[in-house]
């Protein structure tokens, strides 16, 4: 590892729940922790793919408190105190506000990158030369770095980022200065954006000295900054915990995209060029997974599966056969104790499953 | 019960499989021991359906060696004896020869009707009636009678029995000699066929006078009938069971329609005009059950369904949650360890996949 990065470290939010991916992430096991793609949980994957640009001793993960046990058996190369529960989830600005706070603590020459622990991105190499551009351009100044993904299509799933046509350099990488962050948009607008060249998809990744963000957030968002600050001074105290539980309770649940990169006025933006996945929902996973059987994708567990006249299918087997007849672009998954049927054309519309099993007495299966 | 009936026994055939119910259906719970339609077994329903026509004791099952026990157990009322327990599968000519025999050796006045333990008939008051009708013709002299359904459509999958213009009248209902039994047709005869009015459905149902059958079959199958021969001599000795192992496993495999009927020149009809079904696959359970939950028909177990976007599927629930999305006219049968994902025009192919499971070591499956 080169020397140029010493004091850089990354934050995996490992925060979220994933709904779409019902039934097999729930609220005891959400999306990040599970095996969805390949062997590895989508944190496992996320930690493996930095190797080689921060160690484990220097990645921090930030999790609810009720899976940061599990966080932590998952991840047994870093230590235990990198992993950071949240009392209760208080969105992206609080959360990487709390582990910048914890770094700067000990590393007041701290650069961060936060990631999020649920994307799935398949050129590793390609994603480490972006985060690599993105850490060194932080270390330049006072910058707030993001990474703009190069859309792969006019997707109006995702927020864009517009950069501007004034570039610099870093060590050879284009290094963007930011028009603006532009929220989810229509079919026609997100054609126009990805024509222009001048778009990025939006994935939540950014970049930063620690003391030049915990600067930002006095600026942007001064009772997060306060938390943050308490937090702090009581980390590694025997008051830490207590601290922590009656400070976080209190702050505002703001994404870190709006409460400070967008208010902000000196925001870079790489661009990252690597086949990305927010892993949003079954069909992105059938999306990015190859087909295993004729069009068919088969994924998941020991079960097996039998196939007459099917194609385009996801299947996600659990323990038990699946056999299908007759039948094309269909989700199945096999969560044990519920199983999914969905046209891959609806798979945004698990969310209402979820919506009517919390209605309805469902929290068995939540 | 009226005395006219006072020797008429009935044979419910219990043999089958159901091999196109999988994966509800297995070898060792066929179609026939699973309460496939409403809470009771389609064998029990069989038994409650000659209710006041037949008792208890005068009901006799012909069913596979491994299941006689499970037979008895839901057949309380009906005395032991009377589940015949087949030592092999030996076709319908045999079973028939076996319990027709087995009736004749303690009451030689009997007149026999036989039915088959897996099919649904929805208006037992008019199948109740037909039953009469031909267990009186059947009494009225030497004659074989078969049942032949109303067609409710141009089937190509049944058999057909054409009747002649020659009616006499049993109690004041019609019966027909028949002209001949017609194998399964192909589309545009079937359609002839129902237009002409003369052609029925072979449901295999037959009557006869016991004593005449076994001449018939001295006629027509005559080592078939040196068989049954054998067996009533031993039947009740301790003899019994040895002997109808030893002669049982050379009885020639040949269906009783085949075998008797269609060689027979005495051979009359009785019209049933009730709604009938073979439940020979699940889209034939889809159009005998009601609709549950709008146009989809919810059955079985204790598992939830929650539908978005769902019509005209079939859903066949286990233990476990079922949630379907934008999908229809699809067949979701949960059978525990095996699943069953089938368009509905496509149920036919179940039988693809028991053939696959057979071939490619599946047998924990069938």
């Amino acid at each position: 590892m080169s020397r140029e990065l010493d004091h850089s470290y990354a934050v995996i939010l490992a925060g979220g729940q994933g709904t779409r991916l019902w039934p097999l992430s729930r609220a005891s096991r959400p999306k990040q922790l599970l095996p969805i793609i390949g062997d590895d949980s989508l944190l496992a994957q996320t930690v493996a793919r930095l190797d080689g640009l921060v160690p484990p001793e220097r990645i921090y993960i930030v999790t609810a408190a009720e899976h940061a046990a599990e966080a932590g058996a998952q991840l047994p190369t870093l230590p235990a105190g990198n992993i950071l529960a949240e009392p209760q989830p208080r969105n992206t600005a609080a959360a990487v506000g709390l582990a910048t706070g914890v770094i700067a603590a000990h590393d007041p020459q701290a650069t961060v990158i936060s990631l999020h622990a649920d994307h799935a991105i398949q050129n590793p190499d390609a994603f480490r030369r972006v985060l690599r551009t993105a850490l060194l351009a932080a270390q330049r100044g006072d910058y707030l770095v993001t990474i703009g993904i190069q859309p792969a299509g006019p997707a109006t799933g995702y927020g864009y980022i517009h950069r501007e046509q004034r570039a610099f350099s870093v060590d050879g990488a284009a290094v963007y200065a930011v028009e603006r962050f532009v929220e989810k948009p229509d079919a026609a607008t997100a054609r126009r954006f990805v024509e222009s060249g001048e778009y990025f998809w939006n994935a939540g990744y950014f970049g930063f000295r620690a003391r030049h963000f915990l600067t930002a957030l006095r600026t942007y968002m001064p009772a997060l900054a306060r938390g943050v600050e308490a937090i702090q001074e009581a980390w590694g105290t025997a008051q830490q915990d207590a601290t922590l539980a009656a400070v976080y309770a209190g702050l505002e649940p703001i994404a870190i995209d709006t409460g400070v990169f967008e208010q902000a006025t000196n925001v870079l933006m790489v661009a990252g060029e690597f086949p990305w996945s927010d892993v949003g929902d079954w069909a992105a996973i059938q999306e990015i997974t190859p087909a295993t059987e004729g069009s068919n994708t088969v994924i998941g567990g020991a079960g097996r599966h039998i196939a007459v006249a099917t194609a385009g299918c996801l299947i996600r087997t659990g323990d038990r056969l699946i056999a299908t007849i007759g039948v094309e672009d269909l989700v199945i998954v096999d969560a044990g104790d519920a199983l999914l049927v969905c046209h891959r054309d609806r798979t945004q519309d698990v969310r209402e499953v979820v919506e009517q099993l919390k209605r309805e007495g469902g929290d068995a299966y939540l």
